[in-house]
């Protein structure tokens, strides 16, 4: 068998809103199709990936590198032992040969979009769903049925009062999610506190709220906000620093006892290591976002895993950033802590599979070979049209 | 005033070299050229620039978002108060806006190529040489007529004998060049302490040799390689271990007093930071690498300055990695240690103005505005090709 073509475009993932760091007016996403010489029930199997939100499509290094360097392969080198299927790891270390290290960005949305794809394509050829082939594979074939998801919204748009604030976080209630976020950072802390109390009435309780500033904050204003969330006790407090400031991470912990989260933007293994390392970050309350979408694959975030769990860290402590079905099965199958989800924004990436309501905040698995993409009618509708 | 267009075009750098980690026979460069309406001496002001080896072009990436960013703002906004120069600071808030903090590779080379550009044009405009536009606004004037330059060869392909490399190391003697460096980590300990030694016959001394693993190293065998370099006393021992693996760094310090180097694979102001809060690097004898062209460009790298300083380093410690005029200007208006020199490699890219000799391991900077890419006839031909 073999990989016959990739497919790659750039869509708009465009929409009105920003967070306390940047506008997503013109955001874009890469979907890719891998296309394979296999045919399973009459239909020629193909895989799909795109990237979450946040980092931009990837088209020119797609185009320049890492689809090049998968085409000119000696296709047996891209398969498992057997010849029956591809192998991910390897076609991770072809796409891989000749970037020297470090430097972990833009590129590892590219390699992460194909290896999406690769995944979807190895789990439709063998007639399973991804979660099921993931669990058999690397987790003793321990599945979870249903995946714990919040609803990850209060974005800052134009003309949107504290009122608006309130209708969609109702909205996200009456859709079944138990756990809502919203950002903060964009205008002064008693603006946020306004914010935070109003969202607070409609969900009832501080630990179904989830807040984001989105990198935005200096150490100092960081402790700010830990000072007055404290007494809320909020189901994490995200992103306060840089991502890349460890010290202030760690630092920040001293000053605020509560479950923080942080990692959507650090994008490799050896990064995720450097929080785990040096981010203060405590294993029984913290979480950690990593999103492989963003991060080079699922090749990439099994290494990630294997790092975590040689520092005492469980893969439940994980929910990653993204909102996407690829990390859905990562954490169904390999025992996640759960994942984002965005019901309303980012469409038609945003989402799982048509007809698979939350409830309880939490979604069940649908039973279709591959990732789930052809359930998701909005968002097959576009990765069909690149074939 | 204001920028009429923005070219760019990616080029091969390809070589038969090779490093411990990649080849280079694929590697490509962006050059890019900021046309501005300024005439000086009847003549267009257009400021180039091009990023040094190792990271690719960024074609896509400039074509994406980069360039415009730029093309589609307020003209004015990118200029200095007095509306008569651009500002290279405002020029690179702006193409920064929308990108999200951290992941900082790729996009850090697209933004490094057109910052370059920028500079060139800024001191073109204003009929002075880089280094002395720099040291006027940034160092009280101060010039260093002469840098430090070493000759970065001793790569591996194919045929290759330690004749061979003997021979290149000659040439570079010859040339006028105190210090060489030569690729370690290909072959085995063993090997590589032939060619080591065989080295030292022909410069004389350990201390005029430096040696670069490009990251290839477990810590284990990091340290055995210390343990054997120990009594050599070499002028340093570069990359030992992954870039972002700062706990390997500064274990191996443990093991090894003579001088470290590494940097080159760090690509932001944040990053080199982590590099200094955890990698152990000592600053009475380690040296740092970072590459503005792939870092940023110069805007950024005053901010890795600043942050240096802050922690008590000289910039005499930074000989940056790359070959290229930008960090040569940078290290004679700035005070850096030195600069790395391509005598024969990754051409026309390598190397600085025709007809400057080196002499005693030292290279006198060029009477040309901005820049001096017009001072190099071979690179220069590239450039102007664009426009």
């Amino acid at each position: 068998m073999k990989i016959t073509a990739i497919h790659s475009t750039s869509v708009p993932i465009a929409s009105e809103i920003r967070n306390a760091f940047i506008d997503f007016s013109r955001m874009t996403a890469s979907v890719v199709a891998v296309v394979t010489d296999i045919k399973k029930n009459g239909k020629r199997v193909i895989g799909y990936g795109f990237n979450s939100n946040g980092r931009y499509a990837q088209a020119g290094l797609l185009s320049e590198r890492f689809i090049p360097r998968l085409m000119q392969a000696d296709s047996t080198s891209l398969l498992n032992d057997a010849g029956t299927n591809l192998d991910p790891h390897r076609i991770w270390a072809c796409m891989m040969a000749n970037e020297k290290p470090g430097g972990h960005g833009e590129r590892s949305v590219a390699v992460g979009v194909v290896d999406i794809a690769v995944w979807d394509a190895v789990a439709k050829i063998e007639g399973k769903p991804l979660y099921r082939l993931l669990a058999e594979r690397y987790n003793g074939g321990k599945v979870d049925d249903k995946v714990f998801v919040y609803a990850a919204g209060g974005y800052y748009y134009p003309g949107k009062n504290v009122k608006a604030l309130q209708d969609e976080m109702r909205k996200y209630l009456d859709l079944g999610y138990s756990v809502v976020k919203m950002k903060i950072g964009g205008e002064s802390l008693a603006d946020d506190l306004k914010r935070i109390e109003a969202v607070i009435k409609i969900v009832g309780s501080p630990d179904r709220l989830a807040v984001d500033a989105n990198g935005r904050f200096d150490l100092k204003t960081a402790i700010e906000y830990a000072k007055a969330f404290e007494s809320y006790g909020l189901f994490w407090y995200e992103e306060a620093g840089d991502p890349l400031d460890f010290q202030l991470q760690a630092e920040l912990a001293n000053h605020y006892d509560k479950p923080m989260a942080t990692g959507e933007n650090l994008f490799s293994m050896q990064d995720a290591r450097n929080l785990i390392r040096y981010g203060g970050m405590r294993p029984d309350r913290d979480w950690l976002q990593f999103d492989c979408a963003l991060s080079y694959g699922l090749v990439e975030y099994m290494r990630t895993l294997a790092m975590l769990r040689e520092n005492g860290w469980s893969p439940r402590r994980c929910i990653p950033h993204g909102g996407h079905q690829m990390s859905l099965n990562i954490a169904a199958g390999l025992g996640l802590g759960g994942n984002e989800s965005y019901p309303d924004v980012f469409q038609p990436f945003g989402g799982f599979a048509d007809g698979t309501p939350v409830e309880n905040g939490q979604v069940p698995m649908p039973q279709v070979p591959g990732v789930g993409f052809e359930a998701k009618a909005n968002l097959y509708k576009v990765m069909k049209a690149l074939v």
